[in-house]
């Protein structure tokens, strides 16, 4: 199957990009700079795409810094929050329809390429804080996805039911480079550990009994 | 209600912003530039969102290139069609879910402006070349619009069951003024008066009994 996969350079996505990889897929993956504080995730990005020998477009999006406004992970004057993953502090994490957003894209480039669709590493732990990983939307989007073009295309997201140790324990058994691998929404130089995503990054691999090669400042 | 309009500068859209402004809506207007060879559309936008005193942003996605490649629309090495826009031929001129993308962005920035929804200008004559204006698409986009924040977002669509004639007929009795509005793909000076939207902009303003103002080639 030929995809479009939508990768962050996070840890979710480049479990994901060597699934599919391992399955004998033929891939390519898009990522995006929406004026998100950790860029850092697209250099890991392109690294692991190079590495795999996986053509990588990084899609501009600053130009539409009104649409991204208003998020903790763009706005410069709100701070990243601490704490749990699953807590409503993290609403503030949103990035306005984010993922329609990177769908549409990578649905678009699918086209482009004769692929037969995309996929993206929207996991059961996103469901709590983030709409736009809830299943009732997966669901939505793999319709209209059906119906945008001549052809019908897919929106394959194998970790739907999966939670993020679950990953973790599937990263592990493919080899993934998880030190490859960026988390932290805040964008320092090192994860910063308190942030809802590096909690939960840290979680996952006490949960899944994975070591964590990560460095938390 | 508050509205962000996909607004192209072309006559639907133009039609569609004096409707809805005159219906007392508080109206953002989204733009893009996705690397059309009619580019000149967007002064119009500008232009007439400026006239009206509507906040306008044109959102670069020039970045996103390989995305948008293979329409006649975007690719230097193919020609625009001539004929009639109902013909297989204008299949070269979609752009690769154009729609959907333009829609998630417009979303997006509803979201950030605590606006209600998005409205944009399918109407019944893009039925037959173009999925992506269909009223399956455009009811599973209603669908996920309403799934992918906290509050759900309208997908407004008013000229679903109308003819480009009964635009044109609409636009005149708001005092639209046409001249300032584009439809041509091809890019050049004046409307080429050949290519499928030229032929069906020709065409609407003859069935509405409409004087024609634009100059054709």
């Amino acid at each position: 199957m030929s995809l479009v996969v939508i990768y962050s350079g996070g840890l979710d996505s480049t479990v994901l990009l060597y699934q599919l990889r391992s399955a004998g897929q033929s891939l390519h993956c898009l990522s995006f700079n929406y004026g998100q504080k950790h860029l850092r995730e697209l250099n890991f990005a392109h690294d692991n795409c190079l590495a795999l020998g996986i053509p990588h477009l990084i899609g501009d999006l600053t130009g539409l810094a009104p649409v991204f406004a208003g998020s903790a992970l763009t706005d410069r004057e709100l701070v990243v929050p601490e704490g749990h993953y699953q807590d409503q502090s993290m609403r503030s994490t949103v990035v306005p329809n984010r993922n329609m957003i990177m769908l549409s894209l990578a649905l678009g480039w699918a086209v482009s390429l004769q692929a037969e669709g995309v996929a993206y590493a929207a996991h059961a732990g996103d469901h709590a804080i983030y709409p736009d990983c809830r299943p009732n939307f997966v669901r939505g989007m793999q319709e209209v996805a059906k119906l945008c073009d001549y052809q019908q295309l897919e929106v394959v997201v194998p970790f739907m039911t999966m939670s993020k140790a679950e990953i973790v324990a599937l990263g592990a058994d493919l080899g993934v480079p998880f030190i490859n691998t960026w988390s932290c929404y805040v964008g320092g130089e090192l994860h910063c550990g308190k942030c809802g995503t590096c909690v939960e990054r840290r979680e996952a691999f006490v949960v899944a009994g994975v070591v964590d090669p990560t460095r938390y400042q």
